[in-house]
């Protein structure tokens, strides 16, 4: 049994990671902590839990957590891994950031980013980008794992197989990216309320979405030429997801049995990424609650653009699910340990 | 492993069926039986189920069913029930009915209440009804189980310890439900249409509900005094959750103390109910996608009324989840045995 | 043109007499003050209103609002009105109070239920309670409008007929109250959060709702016997409206004709409430943005109960719309003068 | 007084056109025709419209409904429009048709994309299409208005000022629509359903949609360089609404000083399209149960893209609201008449 903790347990990524390592069968749960919920059980600040957890939420001592637990899950927001991360580096555990402080390697861009300084610049070398689809062997032998965003990774798996192959014009990538509303988190404000987000939808920060740099960091690096994306994100009044529809003009020549082709061979040992047959088109809520990523990908003939629509559950494979995986890869257990959840039909 | 069959695999209680089969434990599915899509791949059908299910939907052939299977799950209408499990008889198969046609015993009440003819009556005394709350014991040896209704089920779990222990005025019980869409079905129809329901609130069927004679059975047989219940069914925008206030005026002498020592004398050793403590006030969603009900008791001393809250899943507790909990009991399997699964919380 | 201002308008209270103010052929408005947007564009605030108002907020000057004002009305959190009301009685000024301040006549009783002194003891009767059903005499000559809560307002619509026509045992009433999540405001907390909420559903305060002394005090005042009610509030995901459930024990000899008999006398002359034809149920969604109230009422022969479902909506005839009809009364304006809105559907 | 009719009255577009033309100042309803509802009341088949309306379905014929009315209006799927416009060629009557027959200028073009005949070509160049901000002077003499689509009114009202002055590229415009479930009308489906939808978002139709030609003639009409389009709908778990994002390649030399200048000089005397400030972005909820459309508008300098978002009410400026705008026009009334709704928020 691999001894686990959870920093920061009292969030949706917290309560998402608890969903699924509760019944994984290789984990043991030591310390969940929390800031302001010291000493209350589990089951009475989660009350979904009733029956399943008999624990209660500690005080967070580095030393303690660090010290009793073979792997440690922080989710705290940006800013806050920092610091741990350096203390973590003492004891023989693995640690996997939730948070966004080791995701951008160059410190200048996160910087600007996060508007915060780097206090760890010398562990940013030793922190693997936790996509397995495209860094497993890396993730095998890591210490520290940056688990990327949420947008990000159904922006990835969506164009990683387009961009590897030089499909698709790098410069004409345009992200029109959808979010249940859990992806903005559980603080209380008014703009969250069910009243003011029932049947409505709105996009955010349309022009300075902070996964702009992660997502440009990842596509170059599989690039040859200089990958520039528009991203836009929206909310839709649903608790969880990302359905993201993703425009690229196809460069001359391409087919789409290449594309296919492409996208195909890029996945078809991927545990967790569906590529989906010609004519099916993916429905959000099919992944809710799970670590899947479901694809359909068409050539538009008309007007030479690939068309891709990605789907994934944003506290699943973009975030709780993901990080799950990868403590998997980390430990050597079957990739889809704790995993094998599917999704709440109707 | 045992070998599970489902007719009438394409509905919701069908769908949900597999969502704790597929990843049990101890079972492999067989047969999965549909009349409209033979030879259709479940996995397209059903794409949620995407890297789940590799099967498709056959025809039924009761003696292929019944023949090659060790359990066999009936998700059908009313009144199709019976000629199958009558032709189950000849075969060494235990049939799991999530039907109504076994649910009554009172032959007159029954074709009363479905208008259809009680094709099987000598079949009545062979089907448990499958409450293992009440009937655990009757139901570790049956070859028939008739799975109770899901309304039922909620009011049930609700009123037992107090009408088993004489706490109530057996004719002043009001029972006010509330469920989420599913509980009506998967078949096309305006008022089911998500434009019709969202954002509203309705009630249907308030003075003749089919489920009345169901609960008066079970409360009637656990009561020395007639019962006689009010229910009221309501619909939840909502996908699925049975929310039941129910309400009774509380014998002469009876305190606080008497019922919540009877509630929880009565649930301690269930590994499904969950009595909540006092202060705490169920929601709906805690228990979706799963086969647990929670329940907070109150006594109101200014009106001298009990006021039980009980939640469940309609399509957990009050069917799919509660016909495996009866198979495993039926196999002598672990009562949890693949219904460990956690609500989905956002 | 009725010269008309609102103190607190920028809650939801206020932004719904909006809804109904603006387009109201007799009212101009004058001032529309809050305490921490004063300045502000209000179509810059409430975006839904671009295009249709060209005002500012401003801050909350007494001798400024009551004193250039016809009418008032006050939509601020019970505790705050006493003062205003006190300040208005020196102005020609009509005031509308939509919080509790002034809706109990018994001042231990109000101080009980809110935890705070009236201090404006003296103004009690001169206040109307504004139900235009049953004051409506009171209100054409009143300077104060103690407007109702919204679910009493749903309850008093549905049993006032009973009560007063001696129908049922005056004990026996059990109001099995829905609301809509505006029915909790719009400040900030987790739990009125989207990602609560959704697909849920809740009971709370059920045994000591602010609003029981409320309903009681009505009833009381229609009926020879005393009066006593069970109530039981919840939480419907959907923005607005309540759905109300009421049962009472019928008295002896009382048939379903006298029921309907009762009902429709009560308001065949109402302009906004309707009692539906037999066979009809009401839709919460139906009266959404409406001043209406719609009835059903039936007689369950098995069990002797008298069965009413109520639906409005909270916004309107459980607030902003009734507090304009008390005002077109009293300004001896038609009554559905800016009123003859229609409920959006889908 | 105008009388007015609607053929095909019980679809969401009908009884949109009721919620607005009921309180319509000028309007008189004559005939209300339906196929299978015939001397059904309206309140009884739409419960929304108690007290609002005292009348029955009519069966529809031709020479009552044109002969006895000044304005038609014409809620029929496609194909069924053709004949009744020729039939109307012979009365007084002005005739709006709120379907897709008579939108498409080139027989052709309509014919490959709705697959059936058009069987009153002549009429082609009677009929106006019914954009005021395009095309107000026509609609004054029409006498036959071809109303717009939904999505296509999203598009143009987002697209137009750009080209008609030029600012982009006309190849580059790729539009990612999302709409509510009642674009897709309210026949019964099970993809409709609300325990399908809710909690759920997916694109249809994704390259072939037949809002495609329309847009694009009507860009192209207002443009010296060809257009092409790429346009993408997708179904949002919510009533109504449409929200379009819009990105465009902007030209050489073109600022976004010159954008905000098209845009305003295109829409400052327009009632109901409103161009919001910098920093304000619009929220789909804001103008349902409304015709007005609210656009934001900015350019990307970073990638140098256009990016506006669009929302309307699918079925207010896009269907009968826009629609009672064109009647309006016809017959010289203020174009505000009867379109003075606020959107219901919360």
């Amino acid at each position: 049994m691999i001894k686990v903790s959870i920093i920061g347990a009292t969030g949706y990524t917290g309560s998402e990671l608890l969903r699924y390592l509760i019944p994984h069968p290789e984990v043991e749960l030591v310390h969940l902590t929390s800031r302001s919920h010291v000493d209350t059980k589990v089951d009475s600040y989660y009350p979904f839990l009733k029956g399943s957890i008999d624990k209660q939420f500690s005080e967070l001592k580095p030393e303690t957590v660090f010290g009793e637990s073979d792997a440690v899950f922080i989710c705290l927001p940006h800013g806050h891994s920092m610091e741990l991360a350096a203390a973590a580096s003492a004891y023989d555990v693995k640690v996997i950031d939730l948070g966004a402080d080791f995701r951008l390697k160059n410190i200048d861009v996160y910087e600007a980013t996060y508007n915060v300084e780097q206090a760890a610049p010398n562990l940013l070398k030793d922190f693997v980008y936790g996509l397995p689809e495209k860094y497993r062997d890396d993730i095998k032998n890591a210490k520290y794992i940056a688990n990327p965003g949420c947008f990000v990774t159904s922006a990835l798996l969506g164009m990683l197989p387009a961009v590897n192959n030089a499909l698709v014009d790098e410069q004409s990538i345009i992200i029109d990216s959808k979010t249940g509303v859990s992806g903005a988190g559980r603080s209380a404000s008014v703009d969250k309320l069910l009243t003011e987000l029932m049947g409505s939808f709105k996009a955010y920060n349309p022009l300075a979405h902070r996964h702009i740099p992660e997502i440009e960091q990842e596509l170059n690096s599989a690039s040859e030429n200089a990958v520039q994306v528009q991203f836009t994100p929206h909310l839709i009044p649903a608790e969880r997801g990302i359905f993201s529809t993703i425009y690229a003009t196809v460069k001359d020549g391409i087919t789409e049995a290449d594309i296919i082709e492409s996208y195909t061979r890029a996945y078809e040992h991927e545990p967790f990424v569906h590529v989906l047959r010609p004519g099916e088109l993916p429905q959000m809520k099919h992944v809710a609650g799970t670590n899947s990523c479901q694809l359909a990908v068409q050539l538009d003939e008309r007007t030479g653009r690939l068309i891709v629509l990605s789907i994934i559950d944003n506290l699943g494979k973009g975030a709780a699910g993901q990080a799950v995986q990868n403590m998997n890869i980390m430990f050597g257990l079957p990739e889809k340990s704790g995993l094998n959840t599917i999704a709440m039909m109707p």
